[in-house]
């Protein structure tokens, strides 16, 4: 379905840019690359900074002008800075993501069209479009580079048509974000730990169960916010057994010195 | 609050990059900017591709390790392709925009570390980080430019605390959902935490220095995931403390039996 979008750059001077977009189009798995009438060829200078998103270079489309560009898509966008003397629909760049998922399915093709370096899209130019976009940002900063605005919109379409539609069709055994080596503790291990914690504690005199105060909450509190993996409570456990051994150690001798065996 | 976030660029190879990345952060609002021991210098490409945001080129902090560049943060993030051996919890860019917005309100800083252009991050370096970020992509063709990973970043940070806060207009000083009452630990207080605890676990016969295995990167990755209060971290560290003086009597006690004092 991404196939079904065009990246259209207008008049572009930089070569570096226009291989810089077709990086971040791949990179976001878009394809259909269309500059009209582009003032920089693609040199070398596009071809390193396209990085091995040659084939996007490759089969770029050329047109004389953006109508020319546009004229079989059913969608077009064009980027434009957030405020212009003549309103027109605007889409942030996420509510841009949405309304191109929305379109695709009926197998509609999309243009996004971004202007020139210097001075972006003209107003005639943007009057040819049926919404603009705009990605928020510093309003006293806020010419992003053309290339840097291609990622943003890709990113923002690929989140919406691919990886928003993904994550709603999950089956997933996922745990922060990734596959985990070990299951989660259970409850009840939990419980086991925290009581073996609590005994550990008091042996080692820092827990004094007459004045508990908080401490076994904020113990709890800190663990279950990590929800532990069992190899991790494991591991707990082990070095609460070692310390045990530590204790006694210590308790045994002491009691032997002192002839209470 | 967008001040608190610092980029962290490591070895960085092309002026260029960091120019760009400059421009991306200050496009988004973002201003604080650390180089750790790059390996391009601050030179024309640089200042080019910044185009205009000199004033963060100007203030950029250089550190000699990345230790040193996060000491002073609460949330440190590593940019990470999805897949690792060792898995840790790896957050979307959108989760990392939203993850960063809840640690702001308290006070603390977070670091958002990019690796080299050739190569990443190590794993060393992913492993001092509370979490790992990923940007959603094209799987055969995942390797973003930095500078546009700084950008995707970027704009979901400023779009998660920044465009939602606008739009929700809250005046949340939240963190998990409540307003916490203690701030998070530094990353060199987790760092002091770490060695105590690594040298206890060596005196408790747990941990034998020579065949360590995976037990620190283990215990790290379960106490980053948690991002310890510094009120926890004060009970970790006196836990440890008490521990200590439990294997210290045994020892003492054990070489006074055998005459060894």
């Amino acid at each position: 379905m991404l196939d079904q979008i065009q990246i259209v750059m207008v008049n572009t001077t930089h070569a570096g840019n226009i291989g810089a977009a077709a990086r971040a189009m791949k990179n976001m798995g878009l394809s259909q690359l269309v500059l009209v009438d582009p003032i920089a060829k693609i040199d070398r200078d596009a071809l390193a900074l396209a990085s091995g998103a040659n084939d996007i270079l490759e089969n770029l489309r050329l047109a004389a002008t953006l109508e020319e560009a546009v004229a079989d898509c059913h969608l077009v966008v064009g980027t434009s800075a957030r405020s212009r003397h003549f309103p027109w629909p605007l889409l942030t760049a996420r509510q841009c993501g949405v309304k191109v998922r929305e379109a695709l399915p009926a197998g509609n093709k999309v243009a996004i069209i971004f202007g020139r370096e210097a001075s972006g899209l003209s107003n005639e130019e943007l009057h040819i479009c049926n919404a603009h976009v705009h990605i928020p940002c510093n309003s006293e900063f806020s010419s992003l580079n053309v290339a840097q605005a291609v990622q943003v919109l890709c990113y923002e379409m690929r989140q919406a048509i691919v990886v928003e539609a993904d994550s709603q069709d999950e089956s997933k055994t996922e745990q922060w974000g990734v596959s985990w080596d070990h299951p989660l503790a259970s409850h009840e291990e939990m419980d086991h730990f925290f009581n073996h914690l609590e005994s550990t504690l008091v042996d080692l005199n820092f827990l004094d169960p007459k004045t508990p105060k908080h401490l076994m909450s904020r113990l709890r509190r800190l663990y279950q916010r990590a929800a532990p993996d069992q190899s991790e409570i494991s591991i707990m456990r082990g070095i609460l057994t070692a310390t045990n051994k530590a204790t006694q150690t210590a308790t045994q001798q002491q009691g032997e010195k002192h002839g209470i065996t």
